[in-house]
């Protein structure tokens, strides 16, 4: 490893990583299936906007559940209950219980950013690398499988009970990988992420994903020194990291 | 997929793994790990002998926490206790804490069988392939990306605080999936797994390994009509699955 890293980052074993927006492109992909499902059923509509009125409604989701207003339901769930109630907005109701799970599970089909799998096999080589998304731990295996990113363990909220930035989700996986937290670093392209970990012990490297929303302007790209890397992109983040 | 398979074959999406001997060889691995330990302190023992006593503890200490006389301890931790209480027995008191937990982390680095990487490989390609093991999942994270097991995803009883053969760690694991019992088939070199699986609603695959316990007339290899598959190791496995 190389000589350049800090005295914190050579302590750093394991990386855990933000999965939808940082690894994946969650809206270009849902978008693609709706356009693909709306072409089926001749039914037009903007599908970027349905896949961010689909995400919208993740955050307020998880934080009933975080609330303890709904017991605990995995993101599969979640994603079910908010898209019955977008879909007559988008023009899709109607839709068979069939076709529904489908459109449901086009999170399990989330394609990766273009440089995710090979920054992350140039990255295995160094690190134990492993998931840490609130997606389900069966969401992101078959995502792991299409996709071919090649995770050495699969870990998710959904093991803890508690959705990121909930400190146990942090502390959770790295107890999980037989890692203190100071030797797990959390690779994220969104600092509310980033800055939970560090508080729960870990340490946190940002990489930018500018086209997560679609525009640039909409996502905020600025590096922070309080962070232990920040990245152009998951080879970046290895190179950085002397791999 | 081949048009032989059973009705009932048909709807297995996943295969869950019994690791320790059925994937790994742990007699031959620890034998040869404290082979080496004995040469560097120049202590002479029957290593397999010692690899004998290890593993002997290892059913009793999981029932100790079955029974709730231990608080859920990991399979590391139950190691650890084992190996206290056999390390005079070998020869080898007066270790250090550090070279106790290098000799302790053995099982993180088992070898597989010969025919285990390429099999799993070629499985992988028809199905969700995940291990479903009594070790933990920072063992079995590691033994995979020492060996080069292409898991799918790492599953552990260590999720369920229940320790195979009990129902709660199959039923889990199927669940985790995202598949109902009947579509994941468990995959072990010992019967007791296997009929436990069973009883759990999942389907059974036998698979023969004669050289766990050093000399195959100590192992029950017969082939039982009750099973789903019987199969002489992972490459033939794959060709029954029609892979």
């Amino acid at each position: 490893m190389s000589k350049r890293l800090t005295p914190a980052l050579r302590q750093v074993k394991a990386l855990t990583f933000d999965v939808f927006g940082t690894v994946v492109d969650w809206r270009g992909s849902i978008a693609r299936e709706g356009r693909m499902l709306g072409k089926e059923l001749g039914v037009r509509a903007d599908w970027a906007a349905f896949a961010d009125a689909w995400r919208a409604g993740y955050q307020p989701a998880m934080q009933e559940v975080r609330a303890g207003r709904l017991p605990w339901t995995n993101i599969d769930g979640l994603h079910r209950r908010i898209l019955e109630r977008i879909l007559d907005a988008s023009g899709l109701d109607g839709l068979s219980d069939a076709q529904k799970d489908h459109l449901n599970r086009a999170w399990h089909r989330l394609a990766p950013w273009p440089d995710a799998v090979r920054g992350l096999k140039r990255l295995k080589k160094g690190y134990v690398i492993a998931t840490l998304s609130n997606g389900n731990v069966s969401l992101l295996t078959n995502m792991a499988k299409k996709a071919g990113l090649p995770w050495d363990c699969v870990l998710s909220a959904e093991l803890f009970h508690h959705y990121k930035p909930d400190a146990e989700a942090y502390r959770g996986a790295a107890a999980m990988l037989g890692f203190e937290p100071h030797e797990v670093m959390m690779v994220a392209a969104h600092k509310n992420d980033l800055r939970a970990a560090q508080k729960a012990g870990l340490r946190a490297a940002f990489v930018q994903r500018p086209h997560e929303f679609g525009d640039p302007v909409k996502k905020d790209l600025k590096p922070e020194k309080d962070f232990d890397v920040n990245a152009a992109d998951f080879q970046d983040l290895a190179a950085r990291l002397g791999l």
